[in-house]
């Protein structure tokens, strides 16, 4: 996800109007388009989360998705809808530094379409190199989010925004449809946010298949997007960049169309601070034998405050997103856990 | 495993001439047993791997099994089967500083049975911490095997031998079970060989179910136990005490029964280097984004080698044995990778 402010979409206010929302037949056909493109990822059974809560714990486990992260989905249904509509751009774009990036790289790799990935100059050398790997152009620089704007109109190509798209939405939604699909039952969904992709997803799907399930979205304290175009009464930047050691949450702002999924579908909005995403972070890894990047962890993290309500002997789903980390790092964080 | 010298059996001969072999009816007895108790892990397609050897690789996630490791299903398998023959030892006791130690704590606290674990002086303080938190008794010092064995002669205890049993190679079979049960058609299994009861389990497991699959054991140079037993026409002592990273291998010899499957159901046996086993490790969970102990890598390490035979487009399979490991560690050696 990029860490750079966008510029505010000159029609955000006309789809905030309309405000469209992703149906359950946007779902299926999404489902449809990424059956054998993506692996639907195992749904973890947790012990000792679950003895912990009380309840039962699974881990829908995203870090173990093609490229290691959800948004392999939202890229490759956005992709193929397109085409599926008569677009046929020759390329494809976008701003991201991250996950998106990565994700892009590799869907439009299978699918034969040029990528061009746009990253900050203070990216870092393996996220970069994952995204080369995967078959994109890398463009780093100042100013990203424009260039990559610019190179959109230049050439005819794809602008593909990481999370405020409505078929990225569908897209993220099939992780929703693979976990309802998966139980019976579910209590507790818990998803993090960046900009609210994988959380509109989810709440689109629990609303058309299992309305009876809680759909809480955590945030970084850092990176409070969400709440604050929430408290703001639509999508604006934050008062300062967001700067959450989650960097896959590090999101300037919410979407329009993500701000209005929230609004629609979440239950709840639960912040953590810094330190407990560290913990959490650690604690998951331990438990789980998952490599995960800190964004993975809010969901525990945010069962940890005591503020998500938890039915006793209830299934309460976490969805860990993405387990792109470097491993100095991961052994930093556990060295004062 | 245990890292110490045990006492060669004083029936060793006899059993040797006997060297009774685990069959499908033992398997399938054991799959029974641990219906329920133990984890059908997933077993996780890998591209990056499958580009790499032109083959399609799966891994076997025994990483995520509960207590972290395969080891669980052998203690679980053996104390029922015990318990189902009429035994009622009042308690369970084994000597390992390492998975097999924390699986029998964790698999005698679920069956109510108390359980003692005799560790070495040098185990690391967060396997023992494991061993405790799963509701063992842990007693460190010297002599931890002779120590262990003196407590089941005054207790009347179940001593369980971490892989020289035949329930618990009957335990770790259900592995190959799996597998096999997953997959249509598998070309090569390959498993990490420590004392060799994995590898025997599941050699039983191919010999029953599917004959054409090539079982390949791997062992780390710096531990070779398997290869010295071969060599030697039996098991015996290595001359030097094994020092692998792979630290869950470095049994100091083979099991009698273990020599005698390893001789009817292996069709390979590789040594791997430690700087291979390194690279292996660092790099299978970059590309898993799965915790993994360097145990778990060896089988990477072999196809690296070039010396394990992969039909082109066929179907391999790795055993992941393990994911406990201390994050300090790990990215120490990815530091230098």
């Amino acid at each position: 996800m990029q860490t750079d402010a966008t510029p505010v979409d000159i029609d955000a206010m006309e789809r905030a109007t309309r405000s469209p929302i992703v149906t359950e037949q946007d779902l299926r056909a999404a489902a449809a388009r990424l059956t054998g493109r993506v692996l639907d990822t195992p749904l973890l059974p947790c012990e000792e989360l679950s003895l912990a809560f009380g309840c039962q714990v699974l881990l829908k486990a995203e870090n173990l998705q093609h490229t290691g992260s959800f948004k392999v989905r939202g890229v490759t249904n956005a992709l193929l809808a397109r085409r599926e509509r008569g677009e046929r751009p020759p390329q494809a774009v976008t701003f991201s530094a991250g996950n998106h990036g990565a994700a892009l790289a590799y869907a439009s790799g299978r699918l034969g379409i040029p990528a061009t990935v746009f990253v900050p100059p203070n990216a870092v050398a393996p996220k970069v190199d994952a995204i080369r790997r995967y078959g994109a152009t890398v463009i780093q620089g100042e100013d990203f989010v424009a260039a990559a704007q610019q190179f959109a109109e230049d050439n005819g190509a794809l602008l593909l925004h990481p999370f405020d798209d409505l078929d990225v939405i569908g897209g993220q939604g099939t992780v929703g449809l693979d976990v309802l699909r998966a139980l019976p039952w579910v209590d507790v969904l818990i998803a993090p946010v960046g900009g609210g992709g994988l959380l509109s997803g989810i709440g689109a799907a629990c609303a058309a298949l299992s309305p009876s399930t809680r759909v809480v979205g955590v945030e970084p304290v850092a990176a409070r997007t969400l709440a604050h175009a929430v408290a703001s009464g639509g999508p604006t930047s934050l008062p300062a960049a967001p700067s959450s050691m989650a960097d896959g949450l590090n999101a300037p702002f919410a979407g329009t169309y993500t701000y209005h999924h929230a609004l629609r579908h979440t239950h709840q909005l639960v912040q953590v601070a810094e330190e407990e995403i560290r913990l959490a972070w650690i604690d998951l890894q331990r438990a789980t034998r998952l490599l995960l990047e800190p964004s993975a962890a809010v969901g525990l993290a945010a069962l940890r405050t005591g503020e998500v309500a938890v039915p006793t002997g209830g299934v309460v789903v976490l969805v860990l997103s993405g387990g792109n980390t470097d491993l100095a790092s991961l052994a930093a964080a556990s060295r004062t856990a």
